[in-house]
């Protein structure tokens, strides 16, 4: 059984007060996996896709597909194989596009209810499942690189955790909400929104400039509370955002994301201690 | 606008060592919302069903629109509303469903590509879209009120937090992943599993516990590195764990699928200080 990779690297600005250096960064890999049931030894139905980290994939389409109640008991199944090294027809694809596909081959007589699936079935598309497809489906929406020229200084970066956590403070009174937030290159906040969904607040934020005539949202800084996922730089790349920030690490496909679409990512931003991922350019060190 | 509150109360039982004391604790709401798309004036189209908190909900659904592509300008919308408020016909619903359906009439003569959507369509269930429905969705598929009389003492508990953060640094580099943990009642790790999704997360450790015929997980602590969501206390529940414990806050629909299912739930644990949301018989103070 072959794995990838759960970390990659990448190269980044590594920025402390007035200390600059370049180094290497390691972050979780976030990949696009497909999950597959094969049924009567021929008929492959697509379940669901999850963006996850390799490791344990074959644990991954199990647990989910038990979870979610298409399986009961392990008897269930005959085998587990990535796509193309399990029985049945073979095609070739890259090994990037194989190892985020699992089929899970169910034994003959096994009546498996698709009713039960909340989540909603999919049409493989002929290009595979891989961060490249994803990252190519988000330029088919149209999306160009950003050309904003927006900078920013160190010091604005340094107060944007304290300036978040005290306008979430107003707001909410539960310590369980993701916000996201929109500020200007002088840190002055535009807008607020939070939820228990990181995308949903990234949407609601989106969504108040797009109802307001706003976008693109040029001259401005996308903050999350959290992480930054590929979906967070996708919403943003759509926004045509030119620099996105996140308390904690981003993934190795909101790198690729930022850089493909020419978005500045700032991560792990702690005060006056951050990493710039992609698009330096934007911060004025 | 009728706006439902994006707080509710819960009576917990907070422990800090040695103290005790009942209390009531604030959490965010979390609740499904759904968003249609009203097309030609009477075509209704579910693009989309997502866990939120309640407010900012239009923006929510035109943010999620726009940032999937299937919206391009303000201009498109005529109207957007809550179900049964807007154009078309109506039909009597509860406040709580009414409130989680969000339509959106898109002008007349606006082309819609709803093949631009990544995500899948959804066939309305005629229960409705609501909190109690969705935890109606958990019981048809078999899952019962969990029986098993472990218990779990504070000591014990106020070393898991320590326990998971050390075995993920061994695993990881990256200060990215979220972690799900599986431990005895003696707070010995039997399992951990990490991705970039909670989701998965819990879907791997679940599924590598399935595939091993260890289910129900008997005498087991499921430990989230993060909050604990609706969806995870489900997956939970699936495998029959009896006691589900966060670092951080727990959604309001989390602690109702917990009590639901006789599930002992604790949120905020952070050594010696944690609060127990449902169930608190299985904590030993």
């Amino acid at each position: 059984m072959a794995v990838r990779s759960h970390t990659a690297r990448r190269r980044v600005v590594q920025v402390d007060g007035d200390r600059v250096r370049q180094r290497d960064d390691v972050l979780a890999v976030e990949e696009p996996m497909e999950i597959r049931l094969c049924l009567d030894g021929s008929r492959f139905v697509s379940v669901a896709v999850t963006m996850r980290t390799p490791g344990h994939d074959f644990e991954l389409a199990a647990g989910f597909l038990f979870t979610e109640g298409i399986l009961t008991d392990p008897g269930q199944i005959e085998a587990i194989a990535y796509c193309g090294e399990g029985p049945g027809p073979r095609r070739l694809r890259s090994p990037e596009e194989r190892y985020n596909i699992v089929n899970v081959y169910v034994r003959d007589g096994v009546a498996v209810d698709l009713e039960r699936l909340q989540r909603h079935f999919y049409t493989t598309s002929s290009c595979g499942i891989c961060g490249k497809a994803s990252l190519e489906a988000v330029r088919a929406l149209g999306v160009k690189p950003i050309d904003d020229e927006a900078r920013v200084t160190p010091a604005v970066l340094a107060v944007l955790g304290d300036r978040l956590r005290a306008a979430q403070a107003v707001f909410e009174r539960t310590g369980g909400l993701h916000g996201a937030a929109w500020f200007d290159t002088e840190g002055n906040l535009m807008a607020l929104r939070e939820d228990v969904g990181r995308h949903n607040a990234v949407d609601k934020l989106i969504g108040h400039a797009f109802l307001n005539r706003q976008l693109p949202l040029r001259n401005a800084i996308l903050m999350v509370s959290g992480r930054a996922s590929f979906e967070i730089v996708q919403k943003g790349a759509v926004a045509g955002v030119p620099i996105i920030a996140a308390i904690s690490a981003p993934s190795s496909l909101a790198c690729d994301a930022a850089a493909q679409f020419g978005i500045t990512l700032v991560g792990f931003l702690r005060g006056p201690r951050f990493n710039v991922y992609t698009e330096p350019r934007r911060v004025l060190v």
